[in-house]
């Protein structure tokens, strides 16, 4: 079988925790290297890379922000993309330069999903 | 690159403004007539075109709905297609005479979806 | 056209009685073995193969539980292959030996949603 290839979508803030496990377990399931994997956060899902803005996990992960951003962190390093919509920053009073350095800002989320699936990306939906 | 095609799947009411706000964001990224786009409601996404069911926007989205159908004609000048299954049409109590007449009803709004990305349609979940 | 291939991703329990009538009304639509199938539940969606267990259904659908199972087996009758995440069994205490005997347990789900995808499957959300 070919290399996999996987591309999570997030537009709510409070799938994070969801969707990093699932990376997560995903690269110890097929083994580190083994696959490409993006996340594309759009709409509330931006909120995620901005936890100081005060508007990630306000429900039941809100004291988990320090430990997601770990997490990305951590996922970055082993490869995984992690990408924001611009326009979903701008609605959200996010500003690009408050970003952590591993997250790449794309024009409109939408264009990145399909753009990725174009190329063989398996779409799933957090 | 080929032509990008993407497939909106919304199957709950409220998932509407997202939608039709990402649709517009694509195009503004992309430019107008750059991309085949379509837009499939099942299940209670349905209800989006019938507000005069009431059924619609009961919550935040409660006073946007003729703003909402206004947004879909709009988009559908630029050549959107708004589709509709008929299954969940007869579920919600919806006549399709009834139905904005850009809309297109197909016999089962999953087989829309499977047969679109058979297609090469990237799925796009609101 | 090719046979249609439909993957249901489920992540919450809530979503199975809405994923079992979209199967059923898309096996009305092609007709019965004209499609391969197939339902992988992770995260949350297991608990709908465990309602002993308490936690599907907790709401609305909170007394189908019976009818839930009884449409799933009819449903893998008709050859819809039904599969769960060994991982979301495990964060969920559901013991594999207590799951229907028609359900097929995957080391992770996101590697059979993208094996599956891969294989040309049409991917859908619920």
């Amino acid at each position: 079988m070919n290399r996999l290839k996987v591309l999570f979508h997030v537009n709510e803030a409070g799938r994070w925790p969801r969707v990093l496990l699932n990376a997560k377990n995903f690269i110890n399931d097929v083994g580190r290297g083994q696959a490409n994997i993006e996340i594309l956060a759009n709409g509330a899902g931006v909120a995620g890379y901005a936890p100081a803005a005060g508007t990630c996990g306000a429900s039941a992960e809100g004291n988990d922000d320090g430990k997601i951003l770990a997490e990305m962190k951590n996922l970055s390093d082993q490869g995984v993309v992690f990408a924001a919509c611009r326009n979903a920053l701008g609605m959200h009073a996010i500003a690009e330069n408050s970003l952590p350095v591993f997250v790449m800002v794309v024009p409109a989320g939408i264009t990145e999903l399909a753009k990725k699936q174009a190329e063989g990306f398996a779409y799933i939906k957090q």
